[in-house]
């Protein structure tokens, strides 16, 4: 069993709130070099989708730690953390974010809510020197809100990036085309360092 | 230093032969789901970036092997594993992979290399049940050979990708847009699962 | 009343076999300069959505002689043709093109059919001096077959493109994005032109 | 000489500010419906290609006035509309089109100009029932303002589209690919129709 069944069989991941695709969890974990050891703080839950995919990166060494304050969201989440075996690695905590984020010294900080740029403070501060926070929206507008929070704080090397991902068709008998229908867009991915001024890579 | 960084700063890492992108790493570790304790097999080692990247996911309980039949990349992926501090959990061998792969209950085996169709029924040999083979090509034609050689050795789930990121420029000044110009193509990715058919899901 | 009409109204014009996107009508009309007074053939007609298109644009001067070997789709394609008002324009010819061209110093040559490469001999002897060929097909094989037999017969400039048109949503209430899903493909369309090696542009 | 050589050979045609590409000049055309007789607005004239494209597609029996506020554009302008022989079809005004549309009855207002909003009202007057204003931007800011400015004049159907037009590499030797780059962004179009209200379709 891997994490990919997971997110595959509907049997397997009990979905709540909106899940995000394996493609964004991939650019996710790629554009900041997500690895074993890191520590990771995850908001909000959801699903936990997010959470266990980085769990699985991270183990054994590192660990997520999961804000939501949806208790039945929450709930949701332990169950499918449980489910991949991952509860070692994976915490949920039942609770509003923008209270304060109780971990220092975190690799890396994910937000997938309505609202990230209210939590941009907290990061900087939460954050490791080098680590990342990654705003991750479905608007042009809550990208812009995030993406300006994370100048005016500071962050530097920002990026935003939107990912399409398009299957393609290989058939022996019908030829090989991009199929015909398909996502064309679920989120704007923005990363932002935070790097001291005299450090900027 | 994250592993990040070692994509970005070109004084980190030697580049010899064309390397893959940060995107397409993500696209490999996301649909195999790619964890703490795999073993993959990677070929051709280039200057080893893809190795590195799935390195740093799998270790300290997984490990990588490179192999690389020029002796001058191989060197190159030393290098570069050596400074990424990989060197116990990536291991490059000078070896063309159509020769045999030693290794076996492999959990992911990348080939990003010109014919990856000859190299598909070792693969099958070596892969855990449920593990991936996965092929990264730039033209379809290489696309077809490895998707019609994965059909015809028994694998299950065959999947062919391509992934687009466009970069999106957020300025308060200049307002919002995608960038003008950008990377259109960089290559397919194919991924193949062993399954045995009455498991097959 | 506009020939965009025609193509979003379903009562407008009738639908037989799958139709053509205004998207793919606007490049073709685009990459072969369309205009008044040109002379183009049409096959096959289908539902006679891209010969009406094209109609709309050559005349009064112009001319579109539309080539459809089953009667049931030539019906189809007259009765849209007389909707749109334009049997003054364009013509349906009950007639397997593979049979002959019966026109000569064409301007255009639209080939949507399975099989576009057989036409383009004959393409090459009907079209004017700088007069284009273009094939519409959905697979890359089909491309292929239509771009070499392009090569092979002469025909210079030769540039195949897909076009991807792509919802924005724009909304005073719920923000700006993409849409969510869209139409990812529907063929690739190539073109190609009969110049003569010493004036190739 | 077809009006795609205009567009290709910089001989051609005089080049001053940055001109449309032909894949946004096929979209506006498509997503109009243009065609022969059509009464078109322009603005701005810029190097005048977006409305020589416009009066090939339009003449003999329209017409296309291109406003333009700035002498030394209306100069490459008019120099290209000659050259193109298009002097009967399209006419260039030095005017700012903020201070008023002359024309009425029109069928198709295209702006690309920085601030198409201010002309939305002028826009709805200048129209024929049933007619198009399209805005061409390059920004998600640009678009909002000119969409939001349809809306609260009255237009319905409004539609914004970004088109993306990739290059396919069909070669015996070497393969077939997407282009490895390519121009990713030229301008966000928006549509909007002046229907009313008991019409609107």
């Amino acid at each position: 069993m891997r994490i990919t069944d997971y997110f595959q069989k509907k049997k397997m991941f009990k979905r709540g709130p909106q899940i995000i695709t394996l493609k964004d969890c991939g650019m996710i974990a790629a554009f900041t070099g997500l690895g074993n050891g890191d520590t990771v703080v995850d908001c909000g839950a959801g699903s936990g989708f997010l959470s266990c995919f980085m769990g699985n990166i991270v183990k054994p060494n590192g660990k997520v730690i999961s804000y939501e304050k949806r208790e039945e969201f929450a709930k949701i989440a332990n169950y499918n953390i449980k489910k991949a075996g991952l509860e070692e690695v994976v915490t949920v905590k039942v609770k509003d974010i923008n209270e304060g984020i109780d971990e220092n010294e975190i690799d890396v900080i994910t937000l997938d809510m309505p609202n990230p740029e209210t939590v941009v403070p907290l990061a900087w501060k939460a954050l490791k020197e080098g680590g990342y926070v990654v705003g991750y929206v479905p608007t042009i507008e809550q990208t812009k809100s995030f993406v300006f929070a994370c100048e005016d704080n500071g962050f530097s090397g920002i990026k935003t990036i939107e990912c399409i991902v398009r299957d393609i068709l290989v058939r022996k008998d019908r030829g090989t085309r991009p199929d015909t229908k398909g996502l064309w867009h679920t989120g704007y991915i923005s990363f932002a360092r935070k790097i001291k001024k005299e450090e900027k890579v």
